[in-house]
């Protein structure tokens, strides 16, 4: 199995994450982390591996073979993503669905031009959800999609309570509806509102003296975050949330439904419970700096997503080792 | 989206299983279906589709974009899919395990050296499950497999009931052990043996007069069959089974768990829930067909599994549909 030579830019949550996953992984190297920090203010887990200023990628493109990007798709990767596929190899994790087809052109473009190969909007969901999507509905074009989030935290929605004046800190946990769940299971192909899908559970710290009533108006009336949805709120200790809410579990299911003739149901369900998003989000990163390394090493330029890519890249078996133990 | 011109041979459950799929699939054209009875004595489903003997194949090779074999892992693939792809593209269910290995490498030669490309070994397991396990095994490095079989008519299993002496129909459901299911799910890593993992339960039509305590020990002791598992056997009558125990329902779960440091624990599952077994099978078949399609236009040769067909391929939309819709 050949060494693949890797870089992180960004050392937040996902960064860490995407560290925690190379460690586990005997053919994947880490050799650099880039930063728009003072590199002398981030401490590796990793003894031994040099932290750089972003500002020095260019400097350092020789030294690696494929770039995972550990930022943000707010701000951070549509411009950062295009402007490092013009030196490296890449891989991202671009999550608004709505603006993929825009990312992906400008990656394409850029890693065209440079001869480089990547693959963006990697993870679980865009990523592993989106492969049981297309699995789903290539086997049963005849049916329904549905996936449901959670239980598990969303980043988004904690920010936007946070965002409320008299919020000190807050936790959402977006939580699928069990009955809607079940009902998706059983084949009958409900029609389902977002209300029907999930709920949304706050944990909110309110500062000393702050209206706890307003507070919890402005979370249930907030549009398009919480409006839709019936919303709880609970308010807690600092304590209290660092004690019982720290972690960032994730997770859900891809539920295809369908049927192959009349009357004749089959439901194929793909399912996450994920301790730490950032640390499985890293983990599938770097389970795909294996396959972009691996087609970059075969010639292959542009930029892929998980619809473009053979399953057997992501491993370090051989065709061999796979067909006799995995398949 | 190109039209593939699809084959069929053998019109048992799952050659019908294919027809039925393809019947969903506009860019997929049955044009023919071969068979080793008498082509006279087969009705087809598919209106205006004809049907040859077997020994005809040669004569409509070029007829034919890609043949679907629809025969059992036996008797019927190990000769004829080597056979087939000196002739054609082929698509294969080939599903005893331990001889994959020598099948892939008879029908890659075969197909390397008549330049056709064919994928072995599709369907739900190997096939859907196979791809669970890479996907699993790639994206968790550290942790362990699990496969459940189940709720499901195992024709293994209810074929060896039916040579026992006194016996005149049977059926055998393969059911996953609740309270085993759960603790994989729960990440608890359980080591677990056959008869931990999964039950067993006959439901059996006996002859006039036979001896149903003979009948129920020979089943309960059958070796490798039943004897490793909790078996339970209940009499019924014809009607009952008829009525009752008519279809062939199958499905289970491939569940990875493991961490990606120390106590983070991760769990990805991927079930499937099938009214039919052969029909759905045959819908994946049809898909895989579509991808060997594609491949062949591509001038790929050789032998494929389910790792290395990149997903793109099994869905009739193009790539920018599927990046706006699924990913």
């Amino acid at each position: 199995m050949e060494t693949t030579r890797i870089a992180i830019l960004g050392y937040g949550n996902l960064g860490r994450g995407i560290e925690t996953a190379l460690a586990k992984a005997e053919d994947l190297e880490l050799v650099a982390v880039f930063t728009r920090r003072d590199p002398a203010s981030v401490k590796l887990a990793s003894a031994d591996v040099p932290v750089y200023a972003a500002s020095e990628l260019a400097a350092h493109a020789e030294e690696v073979d494929v770039l995972v990007l550990g930022g943000g798709s707010a701000t951070d990767l549509p411009g950062q993503t295009p402007e490092c596929a013009k030196l490296f190899n890449i891989v991202d994790s671009f999550d608004t669905h709505a603006h993929i087809p825009q990312h992906f052109a400008a990656v394409d473009a850029a890693l065209r031009e440079s001869g480089h190969v990547g693959a963006i909007s990697m993870g679980w969901d865009p990523g592993l959800f989106s492969l049981a999507r297309v699995i789903g509905n290539s086997m049963l074009p005849d049916g329904a999609d549905y996936t449901f989030w959670g239980r598990g935290v969303s980043q988004g929605h904690s920010d936007a309570i946070r965002r409320i004046p008299g919020v000190k800190d807050a936790r959402q946990y977006t939580v699928p509806v069990p009955a809607a769940l079940e009902a998706v299971r059983n084949g009958e192909n409900p029609q389902l509102t977002d209300r029907q899908k999930h709920t949304r559970e706050c944990y909110v710290v309110a500062e000393e003296g702050a209206d706890l009533a307003a507070i919890e108006q402005a979370i249930v009336t907030m549009p398009n975050y919480f409006e839709p949805y019936d919303t709880t709120v609970t308010f807690i200790s600092q304590e209290e949330l660092e004690a019982n809410h720290a972690g960032i579990p994730h997770g859900g299911s891809v539920i295809r439904s369908g049927q192959t003739s009349d009357g004749t149901q089959h439901t194929v369900e793909f399912s996450l419970k994920l301790d730490s998003n950032p640390e499985f989000t890293g983990s599938v990163l770097a389970a795909t700096a294996r396959a972009i390394g691996r087609l970059s090493r075969e010639g292959v330029t542009g930029c892929k997503t998980i619809f473009d890519i053979a399953p057997a890249y992501y491993s370090p078996l051989s065709g061999e080792e796979l067909r006799s133990h995995l398949l």
